[in-house]
């Protein structure tokens, strides 16, 4: 075992540490509930300290971090996070370098899952893959000849945020009808509870106990897999965008792989057989073919694996 | 001059031919009719006669050659032109390279524009650069670390058949909803036609020479100019879908450089401005202002340029 990396995967609810071999496979790894209200030095000088109690710490040289929002990667400045709300242009390089002495890399959290899903589902072996994380956002990570593509500002790979229907849905970034407002979770869920208004479903309040609040993706799976009707229609809703979009990605990428990954993504079939079935109609044929599109068996993982292997990019 | 390389731009109504410096401008240039009808082996032994009348000719090691269609770009093969109805399955780099002893490249015609721009528009000055043909098709080609970016089977680039409109209009490659159904020269005159029925112009018509066989984007374009509001509202619709279609790119790659080039980009500020204030509307800020989007000035030569610099790819 002579390669060892270190990653970290910054969340909203945990923080992941993990250390992992030349092929990404974890070593060794601890994970820490995430103090939204610390400040960001108290964050930073704790996840130090924990780092320490790995046993290989000290044969690392190098840390990756991989953190939601809008990260400068060249300076390792994080200048904002939707999970962090106290995060506002913090030098997280810098002061992670100062406690460890190591080199540390600093990158947004879907360009390490890409990185993640590039070593652990595809394990290194196609040239051109995009990852697409679906979560309470909808992300991608470009990964191009064995490399992540980060564009000219540092935030290419924003596919949820491209237009599938011109007059389509608000969203938050202001556009109409980006794919993440049909696929994100808060918007399935939403349009579960509209559909409940009209129609009535044999499942998912029964699931919900009663209490449209606790209606979530995972639910919504349960139901639609015990043959409910409503359910079932709105994973049908949501696998017809995404294969809208992952058909836009198709044409335009002609990539080897898709990789999904995020919560989203365990519907499996119910998201994926109604994808599937738009795709072979939006597609190019020659391009669909060459594109083999699977759901990450290391969702989980693949940010802290990701952040680790971000030295190799 | 050291560097001289030779393109050509197979076009359904011309073959264009030129000799280019090591800075893609052009230094000699001939163009002959393309005969559709002649047999493909009539057709290349013809442009190799003609490439001898070069003065620079022996000088020249390699020559490229662009042209529309489905292009074998490995092995030089041109698999399908829809300008070229006799070509199917012709070994164009073989049959060329027998004829003239050298080397030989041959790709899709939207990979040769993005070439061409690449090194006249931008002047090799950037790393990523996305190319946008707008004429009968829409087409796209991709640079990426100053490299063109061909996918997996050679089919990258596709973006006029990205679904900007879920359910829109019906596209020849059996999509709907592609960008290429909005801003495509035949739909776009289609739109016109169309709205005529119900809507009277002042100078479309008149233009036309009451035949609305006449109307071309050329034509709208000088409606446009003359204060002919349907004209006007013509381009004005399909410069809010080119918008969305750019957003989507901007979104994407977060290019350094768009360049639009083809008979629709002459449209120049009538497609233009509505399509900048959609990007306003739908961009990420930070990609939308680290994106310069130019009109190409060799709208004419990009693909013979482009064809010529095949060889540095």
């Amino acid at each position: 075992m002579s390669e060892l990396y270190l990653g970290i995967d910054m969340g909203g609810t945990l923080i992941k540490m993990a250390v992992v071999d030349g092929k990404a496979a974890i070593v060794e790894e601890i994970s820490i509930a995430t103090d939204m209200k610390a400040a960001p030095k108290a964050v930073i000088k704790n996840m130090a300290d924990v780092l320490k109690n790995f046993k290989n710490y000290n044969k690392i040289k190098s840390i990756g971090i991989g953190i939601a929002g809008d990260v400068d990667y060249k300076k390792g400045v994080v200048r904002f996070s939707p999970n962090l709300p106290e995060w506002k242009n913090v030098q997280l390089k810098k002061e992670m370098e100062k406690l460890t002495k190591k080199t540390v890399f600093v990158d947004n959290d879907a360009n390490t899952a890409a990185i993640g899903a590039f070593w652990l589902d595809i394990k290194t072996k196609a040239d051109n893959v995009i990852c697409v994380t679906l979560g309470t956002g909808v992300g991608g990570g470009i990964i191009i000849n064995k490399k992540l593509f980060r564009g000219n500002s540092g935030t290419a790979g924003e596919i949820g945020h491209t237009t599938i229907e011109a007059e389509g849905r608000k969203c938050n970034c202001k556009n109409r009808g980006c794919a993440e407002t049909y696929i994100g979770v808060k918007h399935i869920v939403k349009e579960a509870v509209d559909t409940l208004k009209n129609k009535k479903s044999k499942y998912i309040m029964k699931l919900a106990e009663n209490n449209i609040k606790n209606i979530t993706p995972k639910l919504l799976s349960q139901a639609a897999l015990k043959g409910d009707v409503v359910a079932q229609q709105i994973w049908n809703n949501a696998g017809k965008k995404l294969g809208i979009l992952l058909a836009n990605l198709i044409n335009i990428f002609n990539p080897d792989n898709i990789v999904l990954c995020g919560g989203i993504s365990n519907a499996g079939n119910l998201i994926m057989n109604p994808a599937k079935k738009e795709i072979k109609e939006r597609a190019f044929k020659t391009s669909a073919a060459a594109c083999k599109i699977i759901v990450s068996k290391y969702t989980g993982r693949l940010g802290v694996a990701g952040a680790a292997m971000l030295v190799k990019n």
